[in-house]
C-alpha cells in the first residue's frame, strides 16, 4: 500500500501511473475534487494526510512547498506519526536541501526512511510516468522504493546517500531555468524591438550557440501568445526564492539569479503570476511597446 | 580576386578556406606574422589595407569591432575608395546594427554595395569553413558573393535585403550566449558550494530543462580548469557592451545583459580578460572558496 498527498498538475499524474502500475495507492489533497478525480482513475480515495499514511510502506508528498510538506507530516496532517515503523516519506516537493536534510533526520528519529526526490518533466510526463528524478538517500530507502520511481520515472538520478543532495541538484536546474527563461524573453523583446523578425530570430537562435532547452521549448509559447500554464510564473517566484534564500544563508552571491527573480516578480505583479512562465516576456512587451509574435 | 582584411583566430581559418577552395586572396593584417603565415598557407601577402582592395571583387573584413571596420574603410586604411566600382564589402565583425546600416549606406554613395554578415562557430569551424553567417544584404551583393559565403561556410542564414538585420540577430544571438556562460558559472559555482558533485551536477543538467548550448559546451573547460582562450573574456566584454550599448540608444532595458556584463568586467578587473570566457566562473570561485574541478 502507497500513500499519496498532494494531487496537483504533477502529482496526479504520478500517482495513476502508479496505479496503472497495479500499486493500491491511496490518494489525498485538500481539494475534494481532485480525491475524486483520482478515485474515478482507480485509486482510493482518503479524507486526511494520517489515512494516507496509516499501514503504508511508503507515504509520496508532491505538496507545492516545504510549509505545505511540513504540515503535512508533522503540523495538522500528523503523517509521519502515522506511518508505519520502517516506512519511507518520498518527499518530491521543490525545497530547500537543507529543509530535505532536516526533515530526514527528524523521520528517522521516529524508525522512518525519507528519499529526497525531486522531480522534473512537465505535467505531461508526469501522466505518462516518464518523470525524471533527482534522488538521494539511504541505500535500504532506495530499495524499498524502487519499483515505485520505476512507475512515476524514466530516469533516475541517485545523487548520494544523504537527503539534501537530490534537492540541490534541483536547486541548480531551477537557477538556469529561471534565468534562461527570462533572458529568452529579454532577448526575443529586445531583438523584436530592434527590427529583427521574431520567427526567424527563433529559428535562427534554436540552431546557435546561444540556445538552450528552455529558449527552444518556451519562445514558441511567445510566438503564439498562448500562456497557458504549464508552468506558471508563481513557480519561478518561488523556486528562484528557494535559490536566493538558500544563496544568502550559504554566503553566497546571485546576480544573475537575483535579476531574474525580479522579472518573475515584475510579472506577478502585474497579474501574470497564474499564467505560463513564458508570460515573463509580457513585462518586456508592456515596457517597450512590442509584441514577440509570429504570423499565424 | 578577393581582398582580405583581419587574419587573426577566426579571420585566418576564413581565408584560408578561401584559398583551400580555389580563391586568389590577397590578405593584411596588422600583425606581420599573420601575414607571413597566410603566406605560407598559399595566400597573397599584401602591406595594406588599400592593396588588399585594389583590384578585389570582394573585401571581407574581419577586424575585432567597429572602429578597426571604419578605418580599414574609411580611415587610415582607406580601402573603401580603392575597391573597384561594384565591389562588394563583406563585414563580418560583430558590430552594432546601426554601424552595419550606416557603413552600407556610406559605402553604396561610393558606388559599393555591402552585406551584413557576422559569423558564429568559433576558430575551428573557421579553419574547416563550416562557420554560421548570418547574413543581410542586397541581393545582387548575395549572387556575387555566394561561392565565396559558401567557401567559408556551412550555413548561411539570409536574414533580409537591408544590412544591420544579420548584425541584429548576432547581436541577440551573443546575448544570450553571455548571460547562459555567466549562468553557467554562477550555477556549478553555487552548487560546488552547496555541497554538490560537480561532474555529476554537470551530467545531470545536461540532460535536464537547465540545459543550454554553453553549459555543455564551456562547463567541461571549468570542470578541467583549462581556461586556455578558445573565446576571450573580452570578447564578452565588447560584445555585451554592444548588446547594452544597443539598448541605451533604442530605449531598451536590459537586466540580464547587464548583470552578465558586470560578471564578465569582474573577471577582467581581476586580470582574466584574455582567459577563456568560461574563467568567468573563477570569479565565483574566488568569492566563495570553491573550485568548480572534476577528478581527473
Amino acid at each position: 500500500m502507497i500513500g499519496f498527498v498532494g494531487l496537483g498538475a504533477m502529482g496526479m499524474g504520478m500517482a495513476t501511473s502508479l496505479v496503472r502500475a497495479g500499486f493500491e495507492v491511496k490518494g489525498y489533497d485538500l481539494n475534494p475534487a481532485a480525491v475524486t478525480t483520482f478515485a474515478q482513475a482507480g485509486g482510493r480515495a482518503v479524507r486526511s494526510a494520517v489515512a494516507a499514511a496509516e499501514g503504508s510502506e511508503a507515504l509520496i508528498i508532491t505538496v507545492v512547498n516545504a510549509e505545505q510538506a511540513q504540515d503535512v507530516l508533522f503540523g495538522s496532517g500528523a503523517a509521519a506519526a502515522a506511518l508505519p515503523a520502517g516506512g519511507v516519506v518520498v518527499l518530491c516537493s521543490t525545497v530547500q536541501p537543507e529543509f530535505a536534510r532536516e526533515t530526514a533526520s527528524r523521520l528517522y528519529d521516529l524508525g522512518l526512511e525519507m528519499l529526497d526526490v525531486p522531480i522534473s518533466g512537465g505535467a505531461a510526463r508526469a501522466a505518462e510516468g516518464k518523470l525524471t528524478i533527482m534522488a538521494s538517500g539511504h541505500p535500504t530507502a532506495f530499495v524499498q522504493t524502487e519499483p515505485i520511481l520505476a512507475a512515476m520515472a524514466e530516469k533516475v538520478y541517485r545523487l548520494g546517500d544523504e537527503c539534501g543532495h537530490g534537492s540541490t541538484v534541483k536547486m541548480i536546474n531551477q537557477l538556469l531555468a529561471g534565468v534562461h527563461i527570462a533572458a529568452a524573453a529579454e532577448a526575443m523583446a529586445f531583438g523584436v524591438k530592434a527590427g529583427a523578425d521574431p520567427q526567424q530570430l527563433y529559428e535562427v537562435i534554436s540552431n546557435s550557440a546561444g540556445s538552450s532547452w528552455m529558449f527552444q521549448n518556451r519562445v514558441p509559447h511567445m510566438l503564439a501568445g498562448d500562456f497557458t500554464p504549464l508552468s506558471a510564473v508563481e513557480i519561478f517566484v518561488k523556486d528562484l526564492g528557494i535559490v536566493l534564500e538558500t544563496g544568502k544563508e550559504i554566503r553566497f552571491p546571485l546576480p544573475l539569479a537575483a535579476a531574474a527573480h525580479q522579472l518573475y516578480l515584475m510579472a506577478a505583479a502585474a497579474g501574470l503570476e497564474r499564467e505560463d512562465d513564458s508570460a515573463v516576456v509580457r513585462i518586456f512587451e508592456r515596457m517597450a511597446g512590442v509584441e514577440v509574435r509570429s504570423e499565424p
